[in-house]
């Protein structure tokens, strides 16, 4: 396998897992990250909420691959892809590849409504979580110094916008942090009286699983004191109140904090590569790929996860969580190990779904695992379970469960800091 | 005691351990701070170095405080008092006192040079420490892509200007660092070529410690591959050098990452408060206070811990230590508490100096206990008894003991992220 350089960019599941299984037989792989930490983002709505700390979901890249001399970590930020001759483009400077993985992901996008982002932040990286962390906790503290009924009640307003897992799993924690956490830790206001709303355009929360989960998970968050708004469109966001269109009929609803849990768009390097193979590109900016992962005409280039459209298996695109990258940066690896091996082109990419998790605040859980739907506390065991198992390292493994179990019984919350470069004032 | 308000301004060691005082007594209290949490500062190096989460060493004080009815928190800037009519001044209003506790504490001060500030970040916020890790963190990969190897040999080069506690502990930290924690994870730079050196204007390390223990932790940085430079004097910084003056001759070292553990400099609020009563201000900008930490003239308002200058008992002022703010501030809320109970004026405040105590690397500390005088591991258990026992939450107490656990026992830190909003590119 001598001579033959792999490049990955992008450090996530999909990246990670091709990474390790390139590594892991030897062979000369660079991986390229921005970040110099893998991001376990599943539990990223943790942070953004005060129950764990940024570091306890975030591993160094160079320290999961330490042992692999022939894999290489590079810390930089790839702006484009130049295919003809074979280098991923650095904003300082360039990698050369014989074969590329791109699994770069996907940030938010506004549909449309950049200006919405200052009013309505997103979730995808650890400076996401703290600052929406410090929106959170500050909007507690602007209405403990409010003396105007109206406005304190525009500070205590939530709205959330997408209910898929992240939005659901958002608003419970919210609903967890208003009647639990500060229950006693204001003077002026009562945290309990906080309205928080989590806002769906489909017409149910989690649309991706079946109706019955759907439901259950809308008991459950109801009953941590979220209301639930279905089939609502968000036609404005502002500093200070969001308008929904329900049934052709707008409301406008006062608020300091809105978070954004709805769309996705994959990173810019798509567009990179599509202009260049002519591949095309979907609404999400993802590229559609081959049955084997790559390009068309570039047998080379495999992109993977939130940045692929794979559509042959099911007739639409796979879900942008984590076991679809997971599973496409095996097969990738697995396919690029195969070629320097001399052996034959390996079969279609497979997905294998082993079923779909949310946890819904404390103790329960929606657990879709194909053969048999449940929900409440066993659901969340196995959330439990299959979350502390696909955390990277060891020891956060144990920080976690530290945390978790702690707050399980205090109802405390362990990292509910007011960071950032400049606290105050109140008035964001 | 009824309608008695107190205010504290400062929720450090000081304030923290006056308001809970006050708090248990049912004394009418607000406590106001810029931040939401109270720091355990004496540990923000191991945040800086890597070692824990900002949250591990951070309590909110709300949640300290939740179950005191009559305690409030105000989380305000706090801009001036206002003597004459009893208030402190928010930069947004204003909080009306009968007693006033000042417990503001210090920042850095760069001796007239605060130009320097930015080449030379101070450690005294979880934002300084985040920004410091990102700073040590990013110099070893610049390194590692950097190809012209005095360059290299720059970003290599770390100077920590100050050898007190914090300088010393910062020194060890990143011997280990180089030395240990990041020994596999390049391929291009050796961490172990990297230099630290110390600089100190003083004629020893640990310059308040007692002469053989600074001898001995100088022997214990130096086994961590620190270069130790007594009386040095730091004629400059800029970009890309240091540069020293030693017994008149003056050397410039090229580096990238400079550290500030040196002066410091009282808050403002020590001068607002001394112009209007006529207190003297050292050159640390601390207010003199009188035998019973009171300001001259003004008996119902108190100065305390890094604020304050009190030199009565020893001729000089108090270190700026922990046990200094504490005991001050257990001593101002009991003479308000006597008072409120018509109780005589106490006696003067007497300091009880239990010793010191800094850690140098991994497993080694010296210790002086004032009746006797330890170093090395016997004085490492100590250093981690106390200050595990002086971590203020439970839960804090147990996360800082699993990832030093984990940390001796694998020589990782679990905290290597290089986080803030705009993380690259490499040249700051």
């Amino acid at each position: 396998m001598d001579g033959h350089r792999v490049a990955i960019v992008g450090g996530g599941f999909g990246g990670l897992s091709a990474v390790l299984k390139l590594a892991r037989a030897g062979v000369d792989v660079t991986l390229i990250d921005r970040r110099n930490h893998h991001l376990f983002q599943p539990l990223l709505y943790q942070v953004a909420t005060g129950a764990l700390s940024p570091a306890n979901i975030a591993s160094p890249l160079r320290n999961i691959l330490r042992r692999y001399r022939s894999a290489r970590v590079l810390l930089a930020e790839a702006t484009g892809i130049d295919v003809k001759n074979r280098r991923v483009v650095l904003s300082d400077g360039y990698v050369e590849y014989d074969s590329l993985i791109l699994a770069a992901g996907s940030s938010h996008q506004y549909f449309g409504h950049d200006e919405w982002e200052r009013f309505a932040p997103g979730l995808k990286t650890v400076e996401d979580a703290t600052h929406m962390r410090r929106r959170i906790l500050l909007a507690f503290e602007a209405a403990e110094r409010e003396t105007d009924p109206e406005k304190r009640r525009a500070w205590l307003t939530f709205i959330i916008v997408g209910a898929g897992p992240t939005g659901v799993e958002l608003a419970g924690a919210l609903g967890e942090i208003a009647h639990d956490t500060l229950r006693c830790d204001f003077r002026s206001i009562d945290p309990r009286s906080t309205q928080i709303i989590l806002v769906e355009a489909a017409g149910s929360i989690l649309p991706s699983y079946p109706p019955k989960l759907s439901a259950a998970a809308q008991r459950m968050v109801e009953r941590l004191h979220v209301t639930v708004r279905t089939s609502a469109l968000v036609t404005k966001i502002d500093e200070s109140s969001v308008t929904l269109r329900e049934s052709g009929h707008e409301t406008t609803i006062p608020t300091r904090t809105v978070l954004w849990a709805a769309g996705v768009l994959a990173s810019p390097l798509a567009r990179s590569v599509a202009e260049a193979t002519g591949a095309a590109l979907d609404k999400q900016g993802r590229v559609t790929v081959q049955p084997d992962l790559t390009l068309p005409g570039h047998p080379e280039i495999f992109a993977i996860g939130d940045l692929a459209n794979f559509s042959y298996q099911t007739g639409h695109p796979l879900p942008g969580v984590a076991q679809t990258a997971i599973q496409q940066g095996v097969y990738a690896a697995r396919a690029i190990i195969r070629r320097l091996k001399g052996q034959r082109t390996s079969r279609p990419f497979h997905y294998f779904d082993k079923g779909n998790l949310a946890s819904v605040g404390r103790a329960t859980a929606v657990a879709d695992l194909r053969w048999v739907r449940i929900s409440g506390w066993p659901a969340w065991l196995i959330w439990l379970f299959v979350h502390l198992m696909y955390i990277v390292q060891f020891r956060n493994r144990v920080l976690v469960m530290v945390q978790w179990g702690y707050m399980y019984l205090t109802h405390d919350r362990s990292a509910r800091l007011i960071t950032g470069d400049d606290p105050l004032p109140l008035d964001l």
